[in-house]
């Protein structure tokens, strides 16, 4: 247990002796206030009318957003996430306003596969001791990524836990609800064997295969660069998880997308499949093919790669190789899709699985 | 770091060997999910008709409930919190299958503050390493106490972070969205001098003071019984957070109450002035007086205060002191109150505060 404040010097009080300094969490509070309240806003303007809308400060204990009646038969779509170990880079360059920013923007992607906008965010924040400046630091990267994806950030949990954490350490973990119309839930059923299947290029490792990552780029310095790098190792570590909010939006309003996947631990062959629709529906079973070399694969995966001598397929299993979105759409869309969302990348289509029980995502052409 | 499979021991896959463990996690999901899903129906019963229930097997990548049409202008009420150094004493005693418990009833609580009753809960937790039958008995835990209270289990999150947490170790955060009509909310806004204070009493710490409360308790062993317990020390420690919302729904129902605290961190002084309306309503500063001896203090507290030999003030700024929950009816509606909730007990009443800046909770007959 670390104690804040060693025996002899006249402590406050017995319990900020026993590691838990209340009034460090009154000055993370007032610090982080402004932050918060400047989200609300937006989850108002992105609806309109009678919309969903935060009803700021009559929740003393929790958040309250009143959905309104600006949609016929909402379904509330939810989903947590953590951060993984990616915070021992934040950790290890005292850099905490980005983190927070790739906790919420996974977050959006996680309910974005249902065809769900977000309607608001919470955090829970354990840490070994409450540094004010960095837990401000940490919620207001949190409340920029809300802004930009329209989604208000009600509440959140801050626990000084000494015996939990180490003095420097923290974990995180974000909630987020969202809401989408019941005929608009987007669930793979209407997905053919023929559909197209497009990509979206991630901004890096996202947040995932930090673990291993780490562990095979030991060796190498946080603060250079390496060849092909576009800036530091630390900054291309630590560059933001995307949000595919705004590219997808125009396109789902447009009822062009019949399936999404978001490219998270287990890469291809674990996320690709859980947007296919399941074989008792008539479809048969499906599977993708994915033209390797149809999308950038970013330079810190061919030196984790290099570095840590792991095999290709091991590679496509952890990380998103650059890929951190797909969705599939008919054909006969493909020109709208294409103007709806130039960023788009035609990677494969849709096909009939060879064989029960064989991979259900074949990669054509990789190396 | 902790390598889960140390090298030259040929390893399954690199990532493997950096510390996740993919199939512990696959057959942690198998066992957990007929727990999860034991959750969904109450769901729906407690609503009735046309109103909010899970639509299972939809979302692959979130949980989504539909939302129906029984409420007629619904707000959703959010909250998070942790279990803080709790976890500890389960882990001392290796014993999971009640964390989940207080981690739920502990976020009940805090949106039942407005007048809402849970839609859904999510949890995250991050651990050393990854036990799958440690992990299925905190998740089960949670199940049963969901399923108590007419909450869907829709989501979770499990990260094995060797490099955050000891092996032997977690955290765990909890996630509740609830919903309350909008002209039932329970703001405090009615609430006047004179009105009534009632209490129910909590089962001991439920999940606050534990790092105060271990570290004067260090010397004792969490195996043996002292004096005035009613059972071992680790039992006692271990006793679950109670929810108060069977007690309270009748009372929702009937409209009788008009303010609500849920007695957490922080204690009396902390907790009870949150419910009471601002100054700015018109209502002039109210506060409380609080009959010491009114309800039952359970042994543990005086075993802490005694140990720790830690002044009264301080005790009731940390602990809940035997009184878990207290709310605010007018006096015409004792009778009511009393024939609906027998259990609740007169504690004291609502009082115009003496002076600006003065305690808002007064404790009397206090030693």
């Amino acid at each position: 247990m670390t104690d804040t404040s060693p025996g002899g010097l006249s402590p406050a009080s017995a319990y900020a002796r026993a590691g838990v300094d209340i009034v460090a969490g009154e000055r993370a509070i007032d610090l982080i206030k402004p932050a918060v309240r400047s989200t609300w806003a937006g989850l108002a303007a992105g609806f309109g009318g009678n919309g969903p809308r935060v009803l700021g400060d009559l929740g003393a204990f929790s958040g309250l957003v009143a959905l309104g009646n600006a949609l016929k038969d909402p379904v509330l779509v939810s989903s947590t996430d953590g951060v993984g170990t990616k915070l021992k880079v934040a950790i290890e360059l005292d850099r905490h306003d980005t983190i927070g920013r790739d906790l919420v923007a996974h977050c959006v992607d996680d309910i974005l596969t249902s065809g769900a906008v977000p309607l608001f965010f919470l955090d829970y924040v354990g840490m070994g001791k409450l540094d004010p400046d960095r837990l401000a630091s940490i919620v207001r990267g949190m409340a920029a990524e809300c802004r930009e994806n329209g989604c208000a950030l009600v509440g959140g949990e801050t626990a000084e836990l000494p015996e939990l954490y180490a003095p420097n350490e923290y974990d995180l973990a974000g909630f987020i609800v969202g809401v989408v119309e019941r005929d608009k839930i987007v669930d793979g059923s209407r997905i053919e064997a023929g559909d197209l299947l497009w990509g979206l290029e991630s901004t890096g490792l996202h947040t995932n295969g930090y673990t291993l990552a780490r562990k095979v780029l030991a060796d190498l310095a946080l603060q250079n660069g390496y060849p092909g790098l576009t800036g530091t190792l630390g900054e291309v570590l630590l560059a933001t998880h995307r949000s595919y909010l705004p590219t997808m939006r125009p396109l789902l309003a447009a009822d062009l997308v019949r399936g999404m996947a978001h490219i998270t631990g287990g890469g291809f062959e674990g996320n690709i499949p859980r947007m296919l629709p399941p074989p008792a529906s008539g479809q048969g079973r499906l599977g993708v093919e994915l033209d390797w070399g149809s999308w950038k694969v970013q330079p810190i995966f061919e030196l984790i790669q290099r570095q840590g001598d792991i095999g290709f397929d091991e590679m496509t299993r952890v990380f998103n190789m650059g890929l951190g979105w797909v969705f599939v759409s008919s054909e006969r869309d493909a020109e709208q899709v294409r103007q709806l969302a130039p960023a788009a990348l035609p990677v494969g289509r849709v096909t009939r699985a060879d064989a029960e029980g064989g991979p259900r995502v074949r990669l054509l052409g990789a190396p």
